[in-house]
């Protein structure tokens, strides 16, 4: 059962707060948002396709949706854009709401296999199959799309995301080949094995980095040419504000992700924007851009 | 003494928050935010003109930053756009913090003369004339600009706002002929005195509704012919959401100041949005062109 908790308009989209039951994190119920373009009111033949984005730490549903500025390229473009919340809310496990880099807010978008998250940390599953199926049921492809369509009758997907949001991005797209037309990111943990963020997480989460690092970096995900050939993106997008101090730290990485990349064929554009820093304003600044990058491969036949 | 608590680039302009001790606001500290456009680092003999956003009930200075998508167009204007807060902050009278629609968050751009508020909320002063001070103090116009402009060394000054903030600009706009180039409002409250907002607040900070009416009431200004005269405004804008819940509930009442206005033959553009409701997405929608209709009147010689 889904309800939407709220509506209102914004560059002619609708945007709804939407909250459900989940059964991929325990029961418990989830909250996100979505960005309906006025396209999708009036779809004959053409699909609107299907953009994820994913938040970074602390974050829920909202601050992109009220931040990022992204519906005015939603309508230009006619894409529907799904945001979900970062984390299960109200686990009840002990200590989950001490850090702001681990636990509520925090999910890193993996399946936790440690014994106190396992129930109800599972953000992978619930973004790469718990929440296409909500979203497939709110808006169903038209019978008259799904008769004309070469091939599948569900929408196009891309994916892309913010800080650990991009590497979630990043992970569910390199994870799952030929579910998403392209990836990209602003400012992504992209390489989290080598940092403190993502080695906290997946010690926390997996039990062990190695066990994170085997299955949730992207840096070393997209190192197999096997899977980024089964992948078939042209290139890679990554935003990367030169300011960031996030960075600069050592939290980011994403010359290690692009090194991983070339090393098996796969293509990053990476572009460093000088001046900028990691907040939404950041953001933003470039989300058209990526709107637009992804359009163009979601409305490519 | 001002202090800038904060920087960071968006769409190529600066958005910082400042800090600085405030004389109109009975010495308390008091933070605003400023938008500054690329062009404003290279003025030559080309004044950069300056725009004032008033915000709404329950605001600081942030929701209009982070919420409202305006650094597009300021950079694309070349418009200096300055943002205050809502209310003085820690003025510690009794009971300011209990109410969303009065005290603290919603100072209603009137000088109190009640006893205990008359030290500290005096957001009408602070607004047209520190506030103007401190930010020619920050952003002094280059000796070039200074020794060509034919009258004044001053930056060109528009003023535009949302809800109380609308009733703010147009009542600063109203009671200061030539100060401001143009006015324009998002959902204001037009008519403060025959509303429960603002009676609520002439009669808290004011003594009574009747005071309120004489002196900050935009309907009730905007009924005097030679002061409209004197402003010389070719039109005012107001954009006002055709689903707004304040409209339907009597707080706003722009039919009553556009009545009074053509009574005293000031042309107002007012146009219903249909769809839009009282929030930021509908800012965020429309802001565009508010900045450019300013931008308009601002850069005319």
């Amino acid at each position: 059962m889904v309800s939407v908790l709220s509506k209102t308009l914004c560059f002619g989209c609708e945007v709804q707060q939407v909250e459900h039951e989940s059964a991929a994190l325990g029961g418990l119920k989830a909250v996100f948002s979505v960005i309906v373009p006025p396209c999708l009111r009036s779809e004959g033949e053409t699909i609107t396709p299907l953009l994820y984005y994913l938040s970074g730490l602390t974050c829920t549903d909202q601050n992109f949706i009220q931040k990022a500025g992204a519906c005015r390229a939603a309508a230009q473009h006619g894409v529907l854009i799904v945001a979900p919340d970062t984390s299960p809310r109200g686990a009840g496990v002990p200590g989950e709401d001490d850090a702001y880099d681990f636990g509520t807010g925090a999910g890193f978008y993996v399946n936790a296999t440690a014994e106190a998250y396992r129930k109800h940390y599972r953000m992978y599953d619930y973004v790469t199959r718990e929440l296409p199926q909500v979203v497939h049921e709110m808006f169903p492809v038209p019978a008259a799309a799904a008769a004309a369509a070469a091939s599948s009758p569900k929408r196009p997907s891309s994916i892309f995301g913010h800080s650990m949001g991009g590497h979630g991005a990043l992970v569910c797209a390199l994870r799952n080949p030929g579910v998403y037309r392209s990836v990209s990111a602003f400012a992504p943990i992209a390489h989290p094995s080598a940092c403190p963020w993502g080695q906290k997480a997946f010690q926390g989460y997996l039990g062990s980095v190695e066990a994170g690092r085997a299955e949730y970096d992207a840096t070393e995900l997209v190192r197999d040419a096997q899977r980024v050939r089964q992948c078939g993106w042209d290139t890679i997008l990554i935003d990367q504000g030169a300011e960031d101090n996030f960075l600069h730290a050592g939290q980011l990485r994403p010359e290690d992700f692009v090194q991983a990349a070339e090393s098996a064929g796969q293509s990053v554009t990476l572009r460093y924007q000088p001046g900028y820093d990691h907040s939404y304003f950041f953001i933003q600044t470039f989300v058209d851009a990526h709107i637009a990058f992804h359009a163009k491969r979601l409305h490519a036949q």
